[in-house]
């Protein structure tokens, strides 16, 4: 089984590298840059998927399973117009393309797996208690149009037979280890991550803002799933919300005392942003993913656990 | 007030053309090509919007007001996939980028209304008794994917203050005059006005089929309405599922026997066609378009005044 990963330089690309490596699949990795300390699992290429010719060049390979989880994230696709469309839709645009050419020049033959990595900012308020699996895409950030829209090109790619392909709603992964990134949910993580290293985190929004969340071991297991999944039971809707843990910051808080005491908490530090919390007023708060539910798909049952799974996979090794 | 119309050669764009001319508005009408007995109302401009160059020579007019109606219609957006998306959804991708570069040289000033047509087949079944406006966009064919990617576009580049755009969810058009055209929905239009011009209709679906519809005169309303609309009012959800009249091809038959008499509807002939079938079974078949009905878009009451708009507008003239 030849996996190519697109973002496979990333906290989940690195991750699942390493899951595929132990199960003995033929793991690529493509990226624009990877860690200096990185799984040394699989064959590494370097490129940016939205230059020209680099979408060809991955298609070329025949991958049976594609991963595509490289993005512009959220709060950069906000700041700069131009790249996150450019990336994140025409990136996307670009590697279909190049796809169904193989598919044709195949005579029919090749017909990838593609796991695409959505998200839930493809929702956006008002929103109702609990997001169904019927409920309008609005998103109300740039990030959240392009994902919205690569959903609907997978989708079509797939009913047209030229991939066989799904688009997986992450949650907003946390904790994520290591150092932030510019997305705009990035302290969702820093307020555990920075305390358990004892480190101080900033809280740029009030506690009672409530959010989605799957560990990033969560996310590997999502992953995995859909690339073994029978595509025949999505009956056409390809793209699946999936579960997680629904809590407000101060049950996070709470949670992490729980977990490691007071004195850990009392690292975060209360420091307003207007800019983070208008992007992440627009975000979803919870769901009721049956479809991705009865399909397999499993997140961690508590965000204590959440953070319990940090502190086996990463603690040690930050 | 200068207005541009892309597809001003098409049918709902040469009647929207003689309404803004009797306005006193200045016109100017952009097509791949225009009917020979067309209205001379306005400028003609000939091009594809699709091809270099395009997008930028019409931004460069600065049109206050852009009515984008030009897209290849459903039927043959389905049999070829390369067309369908190179113009409905990149030709609509290079119109944004071009009104936003205009948007950008005039530091900000120019800042024009575009009303978009997007299409009922932004939905795909399995569907509710009637769809709301929460309702999710799922698609089951190439047209409605294409056109539901291009009101992402249009949301976030007017969120992003670019443009001040809406897309509107026109249900299907009938009584369309003159000949067909591609659309896999055209049937709808033939079994009514083939017989009233004493020619034989064929009907493609079975009586049952149950869908969604508003005259020409009616999709004029929606369209000059959302050309005047506060989009404020639209509190960042920009596509409007429009108001129209649900009814079964059986009801349609009916109605056009209570206003031509029986011998009429005679000529429809029946000739089940398994690939429009196909296509018809995946559209919508009522709405709750609660939201633009508040906004004030109105459709008519029946089916049997929808034949009347027919015989009054352009059946004498056809």
């Amino acid at each position: 089984m030849k996996t190519l990963i697109i973002g496979g330089g990333g906290m989940i690309g690195q991750k699942l590298a390493r899951k595929l490596a132990d199960a003995r699949d033929d793991v690529i990795l493509y990226d624009v840059a990877y860690p200096p300390d990185g799984a040394p699992a699989g064959t590494r290429l370097t490129g940016n998927l939205a230059d020209d010719g680099q979408a060809k060049r991955l298609a070329e390979l025949r991958p049976d399973v594609i991963y595509h989880l490289a993005a512009v994230v959220s709060g950069e696709a906000e700041e700069n117009f131009d790249l996150g469309w450019q990336v994140n839709m025409m990136g996307t645009w670009a590697l279909l393309e190049a796809l169904r050419a193989e598919h044709i020049d195949s005579a029919g033959a090749y017909r990838p797996r593609l796991v695409f990595t959505s998200s839930i900012a493809v929702f956006g308020a008002p929103f109702p208690d609990h997001i169904d699996d019927t409920f309008l895409s609005a998103p109300q950030t740039s990030y959240g149009a392009q994902k919205a829209c690569c959903e609907l090109m997978v989708t079509d790619f797939s009913r047209k037979g030229f991939i066989d392909g799904l688009s997986l709603r992450l949650p907003t992964i946390c904790v994520r280890p290591g150092k932030p990134n510019k997305a705009a949910s990035g302290f969702f993580s820093g307020i555990i991550r920075e305390p358990l290293n004892g480190v101080e985190a900033i809280l740029p929004v009030p506690d009672t803002v409530r959010h989605w969340h799957a560990s990033p071991r969560a996310a590997i297991g999502f992953l995995t799933h859909a690339a073994a999944l029978d595509t025949d039971r999505l009956e056409g809707r390809r793209a699946l919300s999936l579960p997680g843990v629904s809590c407000t910051i101060a049950e996070q808080i709470e949670a992490l005392k729980a977990v490691a005491g007071n004195d850990i908490a009392k690292l975060i530090r209360r420091e307003p942003d207007p800019a983070i919390e208008a992007i992440v007023k627009a975000w979803p708060r919870n769901f009721a993913p049956e479809r991705a539910i009865s399909l397999g798909f499993r997140a961690e049952p508590s965000f204590r656990r959440i953070i319990q799974v940090y502190m086996d996979d990463d603690l040690a090794t930050a």
